[in-house]
């Protein structure tokens, strides 16, 4: 029988479950509360919020699986014939206390169409307030290590997908370090089985607790300074520019008319633009900036 | 001679000059700093921010003129034959400290395109983190006065256009109390001369300085608690919502390749969006919030 609807939306579950108890352990005082929703249209999900843990002040860990006819406004972007859609996911944000300790964002989602239309897409990606360069390497070679145990070419190709993805067109600079980004991955484009699309997925998505899971216990007891909050608000306020102006993902879910709580979960708890704001010349404020400005050079 | 670019930008940067020495005045504290920046492809502007001061936490006066080559997507966007365009504004954002002093909005603007084609637009809109109905009333009134001098119809016609301009439509409610707001007036679609179109709208920007010095002084005095501090953050982020999810304005600066800088003034110093917040029952947060929720219902 070929891989279905319930067979992912459980594995999904599954998942959910496991990230939130790895990271609560992690965290050592923050626990989820979990509130499941119903969407109008059809079908739901269950939220799941940590704040102020000990080391993570906002985060959630999202499962929707949602259904219905299928809005007009992707209807057009996807040039679909189709009326009906089914979309799942699990979707993470974690906006962490320390300004040591990055942001990190992982989503694994099966979207399918009543027309017989399917595909995975997810990724994982990085956004550190300080880039921390052997960190970083040693998050590219978590995912590397994975990717090539499903298809050599997967981790250069998916890489080089998320650095175009997460680049923020109107400040010229990277959202962060970047990660694996993939979309509409299915048999025809990938010549790969349904089943084995969905077990690199998964794969993708159990790494997501260790990797962090590690970020978290690494750089949790890292003093810092009021400047070194002042540079966490501003670069959380570019995660925000970049999630409300470009993200696909928030979009679909605002044109869905999804729960707006739930999608909107990503923003952090506290930001600010002030206008005026100096940095001192040399520091690790300018040294983060430089690498976000060089990262990804669009053509 | 016809009314043309240079005599309608230097009533604009007239404009902007009494404008903030007003608010500054009315401030008592702060000061506006001047940046002059130049743009790539054409034109430039003059950023004036005003940081810090004892009433305003951040506000600005922006005027800008720019020119060049049609953006793509903006001629997509206007279905235009033309290759070049001209536009040249005024564009005010005020947060203020206290929560009891509202946000507001104002904005001038004329574009032409080298067809012959050209529009004015424009409006005020009022954002108050606590809404106070005598006040609200009072605001539009003022409003509807000035317009009345110039068409007896334009005052509903254009506050019928704020309603539904700035409902924040991924919420459901209302960005605040709506107020006017105008677009594309030329001589075609009003029956009126380019001088008594222009006169009309700088009597609007003019109404600025009188009525928001006014809302400073009335309610820079009143004291405020930690929960009346944290649903202003609370209305901030809904602030920051409208502007980078629905804002047209910011849309049309970001695909123009404006200064970022000044487009993204309008976005308050410090806010945030924490998962679970409650606010007292029958108190004025939900009393404001029920308001905002009712203010506007759209079709």
């Amino acid at each position: 029988m070929a891989l279905g609807r319930e067979a992912i939306t459980t594995a999904y579950k599954t998942l959910q479950d496991s990230i939130c108890t790895a990271i609560s352990e992690a965290d050592g005082k923050g626990e989820f509360a979990s509130e499941i929703w119903e969407r109008p249209g059809g079908g739901g999900g269950d939220t799941r919020v940590i704040e102020n843990g000990a080391v993570i002040e906002k985060g959630g860990v999202n499962f929707s699986a949602v259904h219905g006819a299928l809005p007009p406004k992707i209807a057009t972007a996807l040039k679909a014939s189709s009326e009906e859609f089914f979309a799942t996911g699990v979707s993470i944000v974690m906006h962490p206390e320390n300004p040591f300790v990055p942001i990190i964002h992982m989503n694994i989602r099966y979207f399918e169409m009543d027309n017989g239309t399917w595909w995975f897409g997810g990724g994982i990606d990085l956004t550190p307030h300080y880039i921390n360069q052997g960190e970083a390497t040693w998050f590219h070679n978590q995912l590397k290590e994975t990717c090539d145990q499903y298809d050599l070419e997967y981790y250069a190709r998916f890489k080089n997908w998320a650095d175009e993805y997460f680049y923020v067109r109107h400040r010229k600079e990277s959202r962060g370090v970047s990660g694996i980004f993939f979309d509409r991955l299915n048999e025809d484009a990938e010549k790969k089985s349904k089943e084995a699309l969905f077990k690199f997925q998964l794969a993708i998505g159990e790494l997501f607790a260790p990797i962090y899971t590690r970020l978290m216990t690494d750089n949790k007891n890292k003093e810092y300074t009021n400047l070194n909050k002042a540079w966490q608000m501003h670069r959380r306020s570019r995660y925000v520019e970049f999630n409300l102006v470009h993200d696909k993902g928030t979009k679909f879910g605002l044109d869905t008319d999804g729960r707006i709580d739930s999608i909107l979960m990503s923003l952090p708890p506290s930001t600010g633009w002030p206008y005026t704001q100096s940095w001192p010349e040399n520091g690790p404020e300018m040294k983060t900036q430089k690498i976000l400005e060089t990262l990804y050079l669009p053509k």
